[in-house]
């Protein structure tokens, strides 16, 4: 921790600073500037508030210096985490697609879509359940009904299915049917759940929130590393900015900064971080570019008729187009798409 | 609902899109502008998902024009909400003021904290037991024993308590213990808390999420009123942008704002939209000067040995000082802070 | 200056930073934490670059410590810069309002709008000659014959005047003509205008850009104060935040922050910072309750046929009623509104 | 333009801005809505100010529906504008990478750099002489001389070069030396110096400014564009957000969104938009990936020795080994880099 003086900070302003520093049994180091003082304070620090410091006379400001996670860091995990999904794997050379609509809306309209996305190369299906929506009159999402629908398309097609968790009460229903939980942006903080999928063994999918840094992402992660589930995915899905043009800003440059910082693979959502079908497909390819381990993307049958984001979909046949696109960018980046199943090797 | 076709679209687009309008029952109303043609859907637009127009040939965006609120909205209201707490009441001419410290730290530091705010002019008191905070690691509250130490200060000081909950699992035990539930930002989209809470009858303080927009935080009250609890007070607590200066944001436009849009009562929280004790004062004053109904402060008795938020902490002296001011600006708009109970008259 | 080693930086990586800091004259001092060495670098380090020592191996981050303003700095000029307008004084216990059009659009336009706001209370006239529009094809202000027009207002009302200067080839017919040089939002980092100015000695009243953070801002104004022009007035207009409920976001934590910092005077444009008439009153309260020196508002005789922001200029009869409420508000914080000249004393 | 009528607007009302309309030769078209009425006002309405309407009683807003740009907007020019530069195009099939020091600081390293860049694969060479430095007390560049240096560089290696112009007075010698102007963030809004090169027929490089929408920029070059000037290339470099992890936020979207609005092309600055030499190559090949057509990179010889930004330069090597990267995504999305000149061809 280090401690900034103000200039002008008298001696026995520093002295009482460095006494404090003591009573914490931290040992202090000053550095007696041109300007300004600053104290070193070492030790076993992470337990001290920096408001011991920040409060008393003299003092301009504190600052931690380690980083706040430790479980989700690179340093504590210099390897990259690669974990099997069922059938590939995530975090090493091979990028998985996530896709499928936004909601499950009926039987018909999620195993028609699963069909379409397995044919157009998606290693995973993705449909929300419970839909964390903006106004409480809009449609909230199938319940398990739509979960039955997914397993049911899971057991078609041999892909393996992501939904949104929203509540902790969720979790029995959710583990039952699932492969991997998906933690939306609006409950990245909402530290109860994440500590509750921290204590499943099912794989996590984390959305960063739309106004938390990248430490605020690793932070989340560490809730759910902390109770013992390893499987974590990150996931950029655009930040809130004052750009309108698009729903949101993609912050591409988060690739790369958390493949530096933790050893967790990391996906990219280019359906929510643009807003419209128009710019998936180039952002998809930018982020495969920028080192990003997967991709998970809204595709419905029928957009003009999706109960949700229909214009942030792509249909199946733009999604194919996506899907080729891709694949040559991953090839130039030196990774590759997952090899499908041959058509016809799901369980169903 | 408006349609704005693309600039150049064919008059077969824009028939194409007269078709669905009326195919799903609204009545289309063309303007043929000089660049562009614009169509009007008039009729129960509420359940038609606007992607069923913006996905159609031609088209270049689809704006609703109604507010997607009703019950916070002033228009369905037109008079301010204005509801008694215990002692006093919120929405009206008289200015409520909570006060008390970030966390529940001990029996004795909420009783004495509670006996100092309300010597310097406090009517309520507030203090965190169960706690969102960004580290696993972190202090995360004293639970259901901080609740009765709340309980025992309330009982000596006559001071309605208000603090957080983060679960809906929570919300029996904080029912019978609090007189106002607070909703933290990162909370304020967790809907399924919003449901549980709007299922209670126990006033609510509902805190803007770091980057919900004004609309945002009025369609999270919705869902509140939604469930029939009436009493909901919105919180402004800064938002996040660029500046680092200061911690948050604090949106002062968002207090008249927000007046002018719903009838329901706004507090300011100044402690965590500066995050530093020596701007507190300043920032709440100018939230009184701009129309904010109540205020909401962190205040400890030692601030430099707070568990949490301890540089954004008044002191009791300090505190007392910051409510002389804030009478003199509440007079100076024609409010009025509330008149304390005369020392010693709380139930104890 | 602080070098943060990386967690796990070798001995000989801590040995080869040590060495290019002797190399650069600077003192080091190394503070070995329990994960993380940290470097002080003491000396003349204003004039190294931080990427002599962010580039070498084993290095994570480099801090500056000491402000980067010196003559805007209050640390340098402890108590507030108090300076004589006509007639008035700013940065003291009186608050001047500056009223006004946006842009001067015709001799009798800004002759009645003076003659309007120096009834109502204001104590200078603001009006834009030079206008910075978005774009190319909007009216740009009618030059010269404008300041002409603003000069016979002066004349008449005895108000002194405020203009935009948009380029340095402006500086001698600005001068000319008026009392305080604004230098807009858009060109606060315009370096070459703010050396002009500052070569100038008439009084500067410098925007904060709409990014541009509080030490922006101050960087700013040490560009004019070191051509030693000492008159600066900082101003807070809004910035640019997610929010799109109002034109800007008003950053009022920027007040007493800036007061914290600075010992020039800090001056709030309620019309810009929220974009609307109806919220300009509320956010001038604001203003003068966080200790705002001054304020600066558009006022136009006919806002709905103003050529420029008429959507957020108040009518003389607003404006009148505003600075009776603000007064009100001044007072409660011990400050006062300037005493107005007795009306028909101004034809000096 | 549409016109948007509060909830519960009378008649009366309604009347009144349609009477409104029609006195500005207008032709109104209400469209009565369940909750609010609609009145679109068809005609030349590009000169009529929205505040005309705003300001009416029981309007609660007005939108304008056309773009306020005509030369940028690809709806006016469909096709790419594509145009030669010294040797290749841009805005083409190849993609071309300008590449140089953030500032020129000697005769001998910009001669270096330049023949680096050149073998690296750089096809123009880019180099600051005039340089907008947040403190005054920073290295202001080296003004003319370093001009003479760049065009020796040219004549030795055959690369064109580019270079930031700062201010009206430097046009003159600007356009005697370089062969495209930039405009840099901080003066994208500086609408003299817009006009200023809208008047020369050198071509431009604008750069977004750090606040600026993709309208903004587009606005910003239309006024470059109705000078006559036609050759402007956009350039993004990095949005300023709340997230510190990097120096701005790569606003990738903004590449498809642009390509999309307007014919000119697209270059992307990944040294400036990330701020760190470890995320250049990631970002450089997300934009190629996305749809730049450009690229814009900083390369130093020695960076921390350099006088300006050197955390975010590339060394050569590392320069070399990004242009390696970005040829494989380049051809993986159908485009190529520019072929290069065989090394010796330069010296005319």
């Amino acid at each position: 921790m280090m401690i900034i003086m103000q200039p002008g900070a008298t001696q026995a302003q520093i002295d009482h600073v460095i006494e404090h520093v003591e009573g914490r049994h931290l040992s202090p180091h000053a550095i007696v500037g041109v300007e300004q003082t600053i104290i070193g304070a070492v030790g076993e620090s992470h337990s001290v508030p920096t408001s011991v410091f920040e409060t008393l006379p003299g003092v301009l400001s504190v600052t931690r210096i380690s980083q706040p996670y430790k479980l989700a860091s690179r340093q504590f995990h210099p390897e990259n985490s690669v974990f099997p999904l069922d059938g590939f794997t995530i975090g090493g050379l091979e990028i998985p697609i996530i896709a499928g609509p936004c909601s499950v809306e009926s039987r018909t309209q999620i195993i028609e879509t699963a069909q379409a996305v397995r044919e157009a190369g998606a290693n995973a299906l993705r449909g929300g359940v419970f839909k964390p929506r903006t106004s409480p009159y809009a449609f909230q999402g199938m319940g398990e009904e739509g979960l039955e629908y997914m397993a049911e398309a899971r057991a078609l097609t041999g892909l393996p299915i992501v939904a949104e968790i929203m509540a902790v009460s969720q979790v029995p229903v959710m583990v039952k049917y699932v492969d991997v939980l998906q933690i939306g942006a609006r409950n990245m903080q909402n530290f109860n759940l994440l500590r509750a999928v921290g204590d499943t063994r099912t794989p996590v999918l984390l959305k960063r929130g739309m106004s938390a840094t990248v430490e605020d992402l690793l932070m989340a992660a560490e809730y759910i590393l902390a109770g013992g589930n390893e499987r974590v995915m990150l996931c950029e899905r655009g930040i809130r900015t004052f750009e309108t043009a698009t729903r949101n800003t993609t912050d591409i440059n988060a690739v790369p900064v958390l493949k530096s910082l933790t050893h967790l693979p990391v996906v990219l959502d280019p359906s929510h971080s643009t807003g419209h079908f128009n710019f998936v497909a180039a952002v998809a390819k930018a982020a495969v570019a920028a080192g990003a381990d997967g991709l998970i993307v809204e595709v419905h049958p029928d957009p003009a008729h999706a109960m949700s984001d229909g214009i942030q979909s792509l249909t199946p046949e733009n999604f194919a187009k996506m899907v080729r696109q891709v694949k040559a960018v991953a090839e130039a980046v030196d990774r590759r798409l997952v090899t499908p199943l041959p058509l016809g090797e799901g369980q169903g």
